[in-house]
């Protein structure tokens, strides 16, 4: 009997009848003989709702009680569930995420996993129940609070369960049907991906593809979970992420994939003393304000004027916070002015064969200027080339290096409308 | 300094304007000097649209789910109160039932507490916060799932945490302020009581007074915690209610007040065979059903039939169930038929001076038959009388009553609108 996770996200249960429907598939695979554990994600709009609310009474609500508010969320859908799959004879049991024993550290808003106890799930599973287990959040090994796990959260629940229980698989349910060689609402004919290894699938997942958040893959990488992503709309079979580029044979892969990502902005600091320690201090203000940044680069310095331009890229929804905390470092650093562009978008190709096959880069290059897609930033990792280049041009960048690499399937990709959580 | 537990009622919570008015209380309350707890029940309408949820998803929901999914509502309203203290530059925390201790035993919705360890509620209090309880919940003892304590749960909570914490006062906050010697809109000049007996507001809430829950009034009882009935809308004194009619000076208090109910049905069954242990087979019927009866009453048997009728009232949300379960035992029992009238009311009378002023229950009796109301069941208590009536009799019923008691104040009673849970 295969022990089996399956994870919906919050499209997935926006209303009754889709949680029936949820219901159903999962009393289908209880009945097809497999032991089944699922983690919901809140339904539809309620997080926002709850935001919402919160936004009202405080403008800057203790992470606390922010925690122990959203975590409301994910007990309803996961209590509807379970009566759904109860309307249909079989028997569940909904477990909070501290009952289900995900124990975190005390970040509120963005806790890590520190251990999973799931004994009440085992038991529960053995006493033959399907087991729901609320997503998204845990409990503080610490002060004993309610946390939650931030972006990605039941993803990474529904892998950190799997591992935990040592299941077969942990199905991820989202409104597509798996991983695509790009996204098929710019390439009509993107190629379904029927595997992905847990390497690449991170940097797709860096790179902007949404369909899997990159906690609940390294998760999975970690403790070696096999993830299919899968529709929760039909059944056709999704993406398995699953095994090592290591062990790829050199000649099956070539280039998996193309990533774009339009939540990014640009920053350029200017005029910076180029001294050593010097770009150090403007990420350690950017680092103290708790902002992530992505790509880096820094100018050659002018020979005579000792000073450089040092340039980076950052979520949209932080650029003005980082901003704000470098005009306030001025003085210290004594650099010109901060400029910051939101007009930009990134391309990245990914691919375990790139390691072994050079030219990559050339044809990479030649596909956009082709395209005439200026680059303005250019990073690259041993399975990855991501530029930045204008938004206005990134649905052609898309294109261009979709074709030049050859992806393309022989039918056109079905797409659905809305994304998970 | 006083340790006080308030509990606000959904109607006091149920926008965000309205949680911050309940915040500035609170905060009030601490900045007086007193240790607060505070219980709220979940926002307004909360608690029916996921009643509505539920039903949609499975019309018959299993107990225990629907307890993991109605909890949501209360953690809800005291994440965002705790936000709205903390606005106002107070520290709060909050915490679900479980975390504080409330211990109950398994009887998903319809609990009833068996322990209350609030040990993290007074460590918080030490450590200067003002905590927030969720109200209506609690944790089962044997199977350490999360159970509701049913109807005036949220009462209980702050009742039980009040006798637990020592408190000196356990304040209920409703659109109300306080007990009145009749429904004023009923009774215009109906009088505001300062103060109550534990054993009259128990009649009085057995009666059908809706300010207080007759299970809150037992606990307090039992502990000895005074209660404080205030309206959230104003800062008048509300009604206190303490002590024992034992303790009361015979001359001081004759008649309270006035309350009647339209919730209850009244069922008859005609034709019972006269023999011993025929009516007890009849009650067993309902409670196997477990539903509860309220007023009894049998005829004099017929002298030659050997057979009788047997009335009885009970909650009118019950009363299909009843009948269809005494259709179904009629063969073993035997009777004639079952009766089933929507249409009554009851009137009660309440007061320790019952006890030594004789003549009170012609006074009643004959105050009623002025008003042309007939009188279909009667039954008494130490401190009350209540009788049956049809419904279209009762305003009048009520408005005769409080007249010939001489219950009426000097000026007329605030009538709100709206009703607390």
């Amino acid at each position: 009997m295969a022990v089996v996770v399956q994870k919906y996200g919050g499209s997935s249960l926006e209303n009754a009848d889709r949680i029936k429907r949820v219901a159903e598939r999962i009393v289908n695979a209880r009945k097809a003989g497999d032991e089944v554990v699922v983690v919901c994600s809140a339904m539809g709009d309620t997080t926002d709702e709850l935001l919402d609310l919160a936004e009202r009474v405080n403008p800057v609500p203790p992470e606390r009680e922010m925690d122990m508010l959203l975590t409301a969320g994910e007990r309803i859908s996961n209590a509807l569930v379970a009566m759904a799959i109860s309307a249909l004879g079989a028997e569940a049991r909904s477990f909070s995420g501290s009952q289900a024993g995900v124990i975190t550290d005390s970040a509120h808003g963005k806790a890590r996993i520190i251990d999973v106890t799931p004994g009440r799930v085992q038991q529960a599973l053995d006493e033959g129940y399907i087991v729901l287990v609320a997503g998204f959040q845990g409990v503080s090994q610490d002060t004993k609070d309610i946390t939650t796990l931030g972006r990605g959260g039941s993803d990474t629940t529904a892998v950190a369960l799997a591992a935990a229980l040592k299941a077969d698989v942990c199905e991820i349910y989202t409104d597509v049907d798996g991983v695509y060689s790009a996204d098929p609402r710019i390439v009509p004919n993107a190629k379904h991906l029927k595997t992905i290894t847990y390497e690449e699938m991170l940097e797709m997942a860096a790179a902007g593809a949404k369909v899997l958040h990159l906690r609940a893959v390294e998760y999975a990488r970690r403790y070696g979970v096999p993830i299919h992503v899968r529709s929760s709309y039909s059944n056709k079979p999704g993406t398995t992420v699953s095994g090592s580029v290591e062990a790829l044979p050199v000649e099956q892969a070539l280039i998996t994939g193309v990533a774009h990502d339009r939540s990014e902005a640009k920053i350029t600091v200017t005029s910076v003393p180029d001294h050593p320690g010097q770009a150090a201090q403007i990420f350690r203000v950017v680092a103290d304000a708790e902002i992530d940044i992505d790509m880096v680069v820094q100018n050659v310095s002018g020979a005579t004027s000792g000073r450089t331009d040092i340039t980076f890229t950052l979520s949209k929804s932080e650029g003005p916070r980082a901003v704000a905390a470098l005009e306030k470092a001025k003085p210290q650093i004594g650099f010109d002015q901060v400029l910051y562009d939101e007009h930009v978008g990134k391309v990245s190709l990914i691919g375990a064969g790139m390691r072994s096959h050079p030219g990559v880069t050339a044809t990479f290059c030649e596909a956009l200027a082709r395209a005439g897609v200026n680059i303005e930033i250019i990073s690259t990792s041993e399975i990855r080339i991501s530029v930045i280049c204008r938004d206005t041009e990134l649905d052609d960048a898309v294109r261009a290096l979709h074709g030049a690499f050859d992806l393309g399937g022989e039918e056109e990709a079905v797409v659905y409308a809305g994304t998970g959580r």
